[in-house]
């Protein structure tokens, strides 16, 4: 590797920047920009990313020159701080952490206070003039290493923490209840107690010498990339595994030395809401892992009125006053929302960490159009800070205000917390992330309690309609977890008790179990006992309930500002999945320029309709099933016209019918008999029937146009119910632009007969109505073959629409359906990144999205095309689209704002955000 | 279309020549070619098949120009001739017949004696000095006309032909019984029935101008191309819908003026034998669709001992020297053996036809070897020449002659007809083509018995075991159709008697109902009552059976010989596909260089190992599954070693487990109870588990590598039985070659894992043997992806073997298993040409071959790249793997002859034979 292997930083000046999160991550990038702009920042180096991927690939080898590179870091900071790494008298102590480009708060290890042994810790304890302090750090410095570099675990996850034990059997020995209590001489026994636990549970001596222990903490931050925790967070967000962390070795400063000290976190602006506020907590005499944990409840910032005296603002006036400008300023020169670590060591503050902070859907809205207001950030700017995900997080439903009232006044109000994540939610009280899982999988809505949450009970928390904790802040991992997956979530319910053991939570004198209901008000922080109905959000009521105009400056009025501007910029179009007149309402109000797909088969499984369907099925001959499907072309006209209607105007793509026949009839022996009678037949026929229509791939047997092929009186029918339904809308003045849409195209030879049989029935019904409507004739892209063949599938098609979820099952050879079993364990085992059917799988199928474009356009060089898979409404799927050139996606209709946002996103170029 | 439409040809010249049957069809490029060459042609022109493709694209339109053309074209044929089309006194008649680029005996439609009316059959009377001829032509030429052009048929299939019935009526009135003792006035009043007929049934005068006669049939003949029986036609031999047919339309001259007139087919060779001797015969006084329809039966060309005095050498023996002269010079001429058709119209010898003669896989052995012998082509061309689909013919089994003498003693020889197809049959007599299609079904073996068969009948004789009819020759329909499909016939059984009404056939006394046990001689036309066991044939014997070296000038040396020059010529390597040591036996006997595909599967489905596979389905973990596999692995090693030992040094390609595990579990509740003790399971515990590995679509779904990844310990335990098989069969002094294949390999990451872990094995395997054997890993690509991602996989693929099969299924989205019910439909409306499962999709599948085999080479230049589905053994699938670049293909053993003779004439260039 020739390139650069470590970045030092520090002193005003610094080897990397703010542009270089790839290779020094996010923490690293912050870290160098902060030196430069003269910042204080404690001097280190970061080791890049690539260094990680190399000890990745190489089987845990370091690339050569990083030990020389390393030394060379440790003797530019040991010259800044005017101390020495492993000296005797006054050493340099380097904290080690992770860092990846993407921010994974708590995933990856960390090992504070390195450096110390049986020396060095007499060297702290002279220079500091605190002997309690050096042998706190020490103690905390060897079950920090024990556990993450050498992984020393409880044995079991019942089991206590061994270094815990040993905590708490010194406490019991002098009689005392908290950690401070114990005097200097009891942590120097505790700390030689440690370390025999170590050479007892190891088989070998705790590393004495600094630099073993910090090439140990560097080597267990790479392999912390792998660790399950960090596997399960970027399969929730995507994050490739090929991107690696970076370590930062960084001098250590102390929040934990007295009176004068202090350690804390703070957004630059309000992460739930969006307010123009420094937004902070912090805990005095501490270390910094003390606030992120969330194990101690932190005291505010800013002053606040209800709890005066206790904030950073009324204790260190002086401090405040310099963080105050310092976060003006990181937040100007970033142009973004900044989330600071600090910590403050004997008055002097330091600067730890800068980063763009993550922040609620709400707060993401209101902090953009807030900036562009300030003149701080145009549209394009604010278009790419605003995560597209998030723009289906404010149609989230909430309480109504007035049920909430009513609540409090039937005395229901359980507690109080902080707001942490969006909107409301009502569930069944679970303790347990795996009981979250397995009570969600049977179908009950559940809100996971916990004391705290910890990465390990992310699945859980994934599942569950609400997360409820009693202690953190919001920093803590309940809040961050829950705010970026648009979760309602209250945390630091301190009046909250909760017992694991009984399966109880008591609060406010009121006792609950496990099952009982409860709700969270994730806009206020209150939870109430019972069950309450959520009702649509502002945003919803205002732009689908027809409310009417936004007030100004309101969260519906800026929502609507952010979608005009992603509608001025994104070059791709968008429309929406809908099979009625009403989702075709909801999706004009969400801004659907069209219907990129009707499926015309969920018509037939309505009750009444179905038996229709089943006799057409069941008909022995062509003859049969024309007369069978009299009664349903009635029924689809009416259905297409209300269609048309809604859509005003609008096109609108209809496919024809694609499922095999034989998900119409059913298969158990008791429905066959009861249906029978109803269709003039016997059992057994009918049974007979229906094991001939069976298939042991239905995936890949008589569906898509190979119905309209074999039955082509359906392709017929449905062309006419069409053409019908659109004379007679057009006829009331309203203008139609039906695009019939062929499923599952292989061979040119199949679109043609298909659309020869529509333009047949097209004709024939224009000559009876006596007018003309527009129409076009197009096909799904869904086999490879198609997508191979697009040149000479073009001659026949006036459109394209990519079906994404069956392309991605033939090119894959991958059933969604029976992939649940391995799937999972192929994206935890990292050899896939991410669920290909959510996110398109750009290196397989997006070959053949880019092929089927390019050759389908060449044959027919104004070609509409677009994507109806569930692709259509995902993100990085959309930018995907956008560079393929294509004309449109397609989506649910509550997904289209996030559509218009990451097309936007697309055209501007913009990264994910991250 | 600015080409040329129209080819002239006779009088000493032609436009076109022999080299032309893509535009001329094979019948206009015989007449263009013998034209040319001098010989006596009736001139005529040909309209070109381009002409076809344009009516058909063009909705029955002709190109510009055609009119001109075919105007310039009639008019220099009256100049030949020395008479006017259409006029009244000796006017020209015309016969319009098809003829595409491949034979397509009796399919497409032909109509003769054009150019008759009420007019013109007045001056033919006159001109032949023969008014019974004249209308007796006349007659023909309306029902023809109307069958061909008008399509006035039969009401239904049960009703008779109405001119026959107006026939039979008019010889009632007379009182005769034959349609020669008819005279000219019973004739004259015939047709004007005739003409009645017509009106009354099209409601329209029959057409009396000559140039609307002409251009009807002409239309007709076009539009037949796609008449039920060619496309039937074509689906059975592959050939494209998009050639076309041509028209050739040409002066009449008549074979039924007299006894000084004949009409007659000949081959330059025995077409069952491949015998060096002009073979043919003829009818005196008829027209030449007398004997193709094989309803007369003909008399012999050559004199024959048994049946003196009705040779065409007896009866005209200048006319027959003449013949015999003109054939030797078109055979020398061709460089082949020509199927000609001749007419002597009042002593003159005119030459109708000629092309290369259809043949059986012996006469083509035969006939090609005897050629290069007689210095008349080289081995390449001999190789062109042979039909690679005949090589597996010649391994069809015979009977026994010791079998056949026992039954001829024992009486039950009931008749003798000729053999007209090669090999044994033995099964139950049907008498219809749609019972022998539902006998079939349900798995008898039946013999098709007919009077004769017609196009209709095609279908059932592809289903039947071996056809047997008591008319026609050995140019009759059942005849031609049985040759090229190598399937045992014997035609012209004149001794029997067939009767529809009462599904019964008598012969020599004894009466043989539907469903009796029947045995056919292919070889000598000899026809047996009851059930005979065939034989394995003389090159089986020879090259399989160990029989030793051939005799020379024997079948097998022949054979032996064809396929050393084929093997001298061929540039693809042939491998086999084999799961035993006697299949990889029989392959390497003929002529395997190497195993391509062992599916070690197959070796668990035996009674006596399923039980050990289903312990280890059913184990509840991993450690469970390895104590499981166990058993399995000694098992594995042997197999292994023994097939090594069988290929004795050439390379071995095995496959790790690829099917779904519930495929070897079975699923009715009773095999459930029984087994479920054995594995020490409750059948409730059992039927969960099953039922838990069912899948919706299990052909997407946990299988190939996919299982090897969740279960690793299979990999590695197959891993260790081949490399242990293959240490063990080292050790005994034989080289081994075995390449591991990982199967459904659709990321790269898939296949490094699974190789990260054979390789490890093999190290453990190696170290604990001392000793080390060479070998590769690759993967399967058979999804899309894997094509599509070759260069990737190719970082981890030693080679590359293409599963077409499962590659078909993905990139067509289409199950084997279930495109049974509307794949057939698909070929029969020409959506598809022909089955993908039979012969490789070129323009889809193909694709991916050609990008995967080029993107995979473009990371290892030396990538090893094959085929191991089924296409392996089809010769326009070798041909089209040859153009790509492969490295070899992989069938089953009986098909090597063939994929050695197809990847030969692919290494040649050789068009397909047509």
């Amino acid at each position: 590797m020739s390139q650069r292997l470590v970045f030092r930083f520090g002193g005003g000046t610094a080897d990397g920047g703010g542009a270089d999160k790839a290779l020094l991550g996010g923490k690293g990038a912050g870290l160098a920009e902060m030196a430069r702009l003269g910042l204080p920042v404690p001097p280190g180096f970061t080791i890049s990313t690539a260094v990680c991927s190399h000890f990745e690939r190489q089987g845990g080898q370091y690339p050569a020159g990083l030990d020389e590179a390393v030394e060379a870091g440790i003797a530019v900071v040991e010259g800044q701080v005017g101390r020495c790494f492993g000296a005797a008298a006054d050493p340099l102590l380097f904290s080690v952490r992770s860092g990846a480009r993407a921010s994974m708060p708590g995933m990856m290890d960390t090992v504070l206070n390195l450096g110390l042994n049986l020396e060095t810790v007499e060297g702290l304890a002279r220079s500091s003039g605190n002997r309690r302090f050096a042998f706190d750090a020490y103690r905390r410095f060897i079950a920090m290493y024990a556990d993450v570099v050498l992984e020393l675990k409880a044995a079991s996850k019942r089991e206590q923490d061994p270094f815990e034990l040993l905590l708490e059997e010194a406490k019991a020995r002098r009689g005392v209840s908290l950690d401070t209590e114990l005097e200097a001489a009891d942590l120097e026994t505790l700390c030689l107690a440690y370390l025999d636990l170590v050479r007892r549970r190891t088989g070998a001596a705790f590393p004495e010498d600094p630099r073993a222990q910090l090439w140990g903490a560097i080597g267990a931050v790479f392999r912390s990339w792998n660790n399950p925790r960090a596997l399960e967070y970027r399969r929730m967000y995507h994050i490739p595994a090929d991107w690696g962390t970076a370590v930062n070795v960084q001098a250590m400063v102390f929040g934990n030395l007295g009176a004068d000290c202090a350690t804390g976190v703070a957004f630059t602006r309000d992460p739930a809401s969006g307010e123009r506020r420094l937004f902070g907590e912090f805990l005095p005499d501490a270390q910094g892992e003390d606030v992120v944990a969330g194990t101690r409840t932190p005291q505010p910032i800013s002053k606040v009125a209800e709890r005066p005296g206790i904030s950073l603002e009324e204790t260190m006036p002086d401090t405040y006053g310099q963080f105050v400008d310092l976060a003006a300023r990181l937040e100007r020169h970033f142009h973004d929302m900044q989330d600071l670590e600090f910590t403050v060591e004997r008055g002097k503050l330091w600067m730890l960490q800068t980063r763009a902070g993550k922040r609620t859907g709400l707060a993401a809205i209101r902090i953009a159009t807030d900036m562009v207001d300030e003149g701080l950030i145009d549209d394009r700017a604010a278009l790419r800070r605003i995560e597209a995900e998030a723009m289906e997080h404010l149609l989230a439903p909430v309480f109504d205000v007035a049920e909430l009232r009513m609540a409090e006044a039937e005395g229901r109000l359980l507690a109080t917390g902080l707001p942490a994540g969006p909107g409301a939610a009502t569930g069944r009280v679970v303790f347990h992330a795996d009981d979250a899982k397995a009570w969600a999988a049977r179908g009950e809505p559940v809100i996971l309690v916990r004391v705290e949450t910890s990465p390990e009970d992310v699945g859980g928390m994934e599942v569950a309609r609400g997360i409820l904790t009693s202690r953190g802040g919001m920093t803590s991992h309940a809040a961050l977890v829950a705010r970026q997956r648009g979760k309602p979530c209250v945390v630091g319910c301190a009046a909250l008790s909760v017992d694991y053991e009984s399966a109880r939570l008591t609060a406010a004198g009121r006792e609950l179990a496990e099952g009982d209901w409860l709700s969270l008000d994730g806009a206020t922080g209150r939870v109430f006992v019972g069950e309450m109905v959520p009702r649509p959000s502002e945003v919803v009521e205002t732009l689908i309930g027809g409310r009417g105009v936004a007030e100004p400056g309101s969260i519906a009025a800026r929502y609507q500002r952010v979608l005009a501007w992603a509608d001025a910029h994104r070059r791709l179009g968008v429309r929406a999945n809908a099979d009625t007149p009403e989702q075709s309402l909801e999706a004009v109000a969400l801004g659907a320029e069209g219907i990129g797909l009707t499926r015309t088969e969920h018509m037939f499984f309505q009750d009444d309709r179905i038996d229709a369907m089943r006799r057409m099925i069941v008909a022995p001959d062509a003859e049969g099933r024309r007369k069978s499907l009299a009664p349903i072309l009635a029924m689809q006209r009416s259905d297409f016209a209300g269609i048309f209607r809604a859509m005003a105007g609008r096109p609108v793509t209809i496919r024809t019918l694609d499922p095999p026949l034989h998900e119409f009839l059913p298969h158990e022996d008791e429905a066959i008999a009861a249906l029978a009678p109803s269709l003039g037949m016997s059992a057994e026929d009918l049974g007979r029937r229906i094991a001939a229509l069976g298939e042991s791939n239905p995936m890949l047997g008589l569906r898509g146009c190979r119905l309209g092929i074999i039955y082509p009186e359906i392709t017929a029918m449905q062309a006419r119910a069409i053409l019908e339904a659109a004379c007679e809308v057009q006829q009331e003045g309203i203008a139609v632009h039906p695009e019939i849409m062929i499923p599952l195209v292989g061979h040119p030879e199949e679109l043609r007969r298909q659309r020869e049989l529509v333009d047949a029935e097209a004709e024939t019904v224009f000559a009876e109505q006596g007018l003309r409507v527009p129409y076009l004739v197009g096909t799904m892209i869904e086999l490879p073959r198609a997508a191979l063949c697009a040149a000479a599938i073009a001659q026949h098609a006036e459109f394209f629409s990519f079906g994404t979820n069956d392309l991605t099952q033939t090119t894959m050879g991958l059933s969604r359906d029976d992939a649940g079993g391995f799937l999972q364990t192929y994206i935890d085992q990292g050899i896939l990144q991410q669920d290909p059917f959510q996110t398109l799988d750009i290196d397989g199928v997006g070959q053949l999205l880019d092929i089927g474009t390019s050759r389908g356009r060449s044959t027919r060089p104004d070609l509409k095309v677009g994507i109806c898979g569930e692709h259509g409404g995902d993100p990085a799927s959309i930018v995907f689209a956008h560079g393929v050139g294509l004309d449109y996606v397609s989506c649910s209709p509550r997904r289209l704002p996030v559509a218009r946002v990451a097309a936007a996103q697309a055209a501007l170029g913009a990264d994910q955000a991250d």
